[in-house]
């Protein structure tokens, strides 16, 4: 049987790794660039920079917001760098609760898999659109919009979240107000806040000025 | 307190749905263009166009391959029109398997929530990446790559796989070569099987010709 | 001179505006799709689909915000539609602002013609980028995150706003908050704000529940 | 063997071709949108959808560049709508010239398969890149840039063209110069060309004014 | 108050730039790629890279075509690296114009904010939509299409144009064809101009053979 | 003639290449990303960066595919790098085939020079698509789904292909499934095909396992 000849034809697409780009698994000691990281040498990768461990568990939901998120994000995952995907791990214990938020960079897709969450986003016509959500319940949250997410039962919730980008970034409301340097009276002025909140809100979200 | 005049301001951005294309529900009776379905009235959108059920209990795995699909596609899940992201349960029954396939639409990011996965796939350089995934073990599948899932373990698998696509496609070899009216001998030029193999397997996908 | 024959051969590509998608003037009256609004018939597009006017005098500043923003996106000038680009003007009265808000569907880039305008942006690792922006100073804000405009002088401030998008969209976090029937108690427990400053924000920005 | 709940399990994917995009046949009588024409029902594609003819025979060159392009565009072929590809035949008489011309849609890869062509274009740093291309040369022109085709030899010259778009547009200098209605005085002032060789283009492409 | 643990939560996301890609600021020194230039570290991007100063002020418009343009592209201005957005400031003394051009990369939205502005645009039926333009008026000029700015007052007129790309480029006709070494013989065989014409704007234009 | 200044203005953006990002020549031994390879340094390229012989003569068919592929693509003709199009050539002797296969990552546009070759390909519909094609009959594959030629005719077939993409990649069944290490036992699992057949396949592919 004719196997060598066959093989010279193939190996015009397939003796080098440089020929094709059917993933880019991240380098992340090298450069970034608009479209993500560089790509990792095709030579060095395995599957398990393919593979992701660690969502089996439940997050520590210990804390003030008794809810936890693990990314498996392209910083975390870096087999997603390049392919516009990524995934989440959420956890919301009872009286847990995601804040107002935003993904920047991509639209949302989570799937209750245990517990009731209460969901729902604010559109650009500012109608809120939300509902509660039981175990294999599915909501979509547009690119960019204003989100939450509460635990609506009186047990654990966890859900997984995709989205439409290997970095969709995440930007809380009240992280991005009351944690960082922004003056109170900036705050005051862009918000409408009364001063005492904004106050208040900086102790416990560790903003200072 | 001024109110109106802050409304007359708003306003220019928020009376009319028509200045805002945050999502764009399809509408599954109008027509397709190559970005997906038509938007759907925005004024008859309501918060279940957004939300998918049914994802929450196992799919039927009594048949051939021992395992079922239940998609969360645009088709299925309109909400996601144009948001670039979708969602596919996958349960598997012992001896259940997926056989090789693509999605020529986009990435694919699977979570195994129960049992254990055996999952690989096939890069352009003909390397397989596979791996066994239990609980919690996320993978991810580059888009438009040869892949399969097997239940590697004695109990049912469920995963959820979420896409870079509202609509990524699925195209299972099997299907393609042996459910459909190719003649035989053109299946067996262009794959290099065996007549026999190829009528054996055609009756089984009730492929003609 | 041939001139007939010349024309043969260029009728190929000109004769027909179906041959050309070099614009795509939106017709607000017919569908959308995840790309936008539907072409304006070719034959009846003229030149003032391309010019919008009215952005050479000052939005009226006379309300709570003492701002004015007037936007040129494809719902206002549809000949921007498919293009990926727009405009806004905004006018800030002394003690103007422009309350924190994101713009989900592109990135802004802002120059300022007269006064002067203090701006600024929280990044995804809660870094403030601000400054004060003097007349031809122009400051770029990412896509999709929180900024803000404030006026910094004593006089009238106009700037220009550019969007990578025809349809960038605009969600002031107060107004998502405050300015629809989301229930105070949600808004409390997704932003820890208390239930009074919500109630009086309510008030200020129409809300109800 | 248990063919039918197979088939219960892929007809949740192929049971409609609305779930699934794979292709969008444009339907020329329908409206386009940004990202090309409408799709074509399913049911009522075809094989000859995908399939288009005529590209044998060389076209007409008996004219005043000496030069026949014949497109297959999305315009002449539905099938490639939102596909992102096209083709076009080039045919040289002796003598034949592609006038300086842009594709604002898309990028161009030119194979030789007859005669000798001498081909270039101009860089955004005004750097001239051209050669003599013979049979089974490939020259690729970057999207946007003007570029030009001459027949270097003294015999007819063949090549066949494809472009990163479905509609790519074609754009020739003179013709938007001189073969429409702008203003003997306009095209001067914006070209520095002298009125009388503007004039003299003007009969020759058919322009007024 | 537990605001620790609520900080272990949010530093998953937070506490490395590398977890997200809400900008990229160019680094002008590093290998540039399809999608830009490689970004800039992090640590070192301070608010003046997402700030452009200069454009206060009309640039020099005592040359030949009495007009001066000033951008601010990623080149200059690396905040925008990656952003997909632009901006240029035109200036045009009385007589002052912007010969016919293109930017392959990008379309280009125009306000004038000073004087009087006649432009306009050829379309690929070659059709040309132009108009005069005053104070307030924006024209937008679809992607790669050849289109000109004429000052069409006695007046300095100034106008800021914004475009759907960090790097637009600019292909003005003139100099593609007149400023650089294309054969004068090669110039008159694919644009039809007579020798003597093309001689006399290689003078203009400095360009050589 | 005052050309001096017309030349300071055109400086400010022809002087440096890092104002133009008009083409991205890939530069093979420099780092990738997503978007492809890093640029070579435009001081450095040349016209023959932009073209690429050796297409003009057949493919060595001798083999057992009687076929031949010689690809133009990213890694072969770096001038494509960021461009989104490829070209192939494609030989085949009489009895040659290209056996079922995908290319992931763009549509392909073919057109028959020379012969008969019967194509077609399997939509996710299932829906086969065939036909065969004469000199001078184009096809089209969209993205992802498997395809194949055969030559229908007694002569040697010749075929020139492109694809939307710079690297569109070639992943065929036969090779994924049989010229790797996949284990016989998960090939036959996740195939239906007999390991008798497996075996045989793998002989010739050069499997092992």
């Amino acid at each position: 049987m004719m196997i060598l000849p066959l093989f010279f034809i193939f190996c015009l697409f397939s003796s080098s790794h440089a020929a094709v780009q059917d993933f880019c698994v991240g380098d992340l000691a090298a450069p970034q660039g608009p479209a993500g990281y560089s790509c990792k040498d095709p030579s060095k990768v395995t599957v398990n920079d393919f593979v992701f461990s660690g969502l089996g568990i439940p997050g520590n939901t210990s804390n003030l917001i008794k809810a936890a998120l693990t990314p498996a994000f392209a910083a975390q995952f870096p087999g997603v760098n390049g392919l516009g995907i990524s995934l989440v791990r959420l956890d919301m214990a009872p009286g847990g609760v995601v804040p107002f938020h935003t993904h920047p960079g991509g639209s949302e897709i989570l799937i209750v898999v245990q517990g009731t969450i209460f969901a729902g986003f604010v559109s650009l016509a500012n109608t809120v659109y939300s509902k509660t959500l039981n175990k294999g319940d599915v909501i979509v949250f547009p690119q960019g919009l204003l989100h939450f997410q509460v635990n609506a039962g009186g047990t654990l919730a966890t859900a997984f979240a995709s989205f439409s980008s290997q970095s969709p970034g995440l930007q809380i409301v009240d992280y991005a107000l009351f944690g960082n340097n922004l003056p109170t009276e900036l705050v005051a002025a862009t918000t409408f806040l009364d001063a005492a909140q904004i106050i208040k809100l900086k102790r416990a979200f560790g903003g200072t000025g």
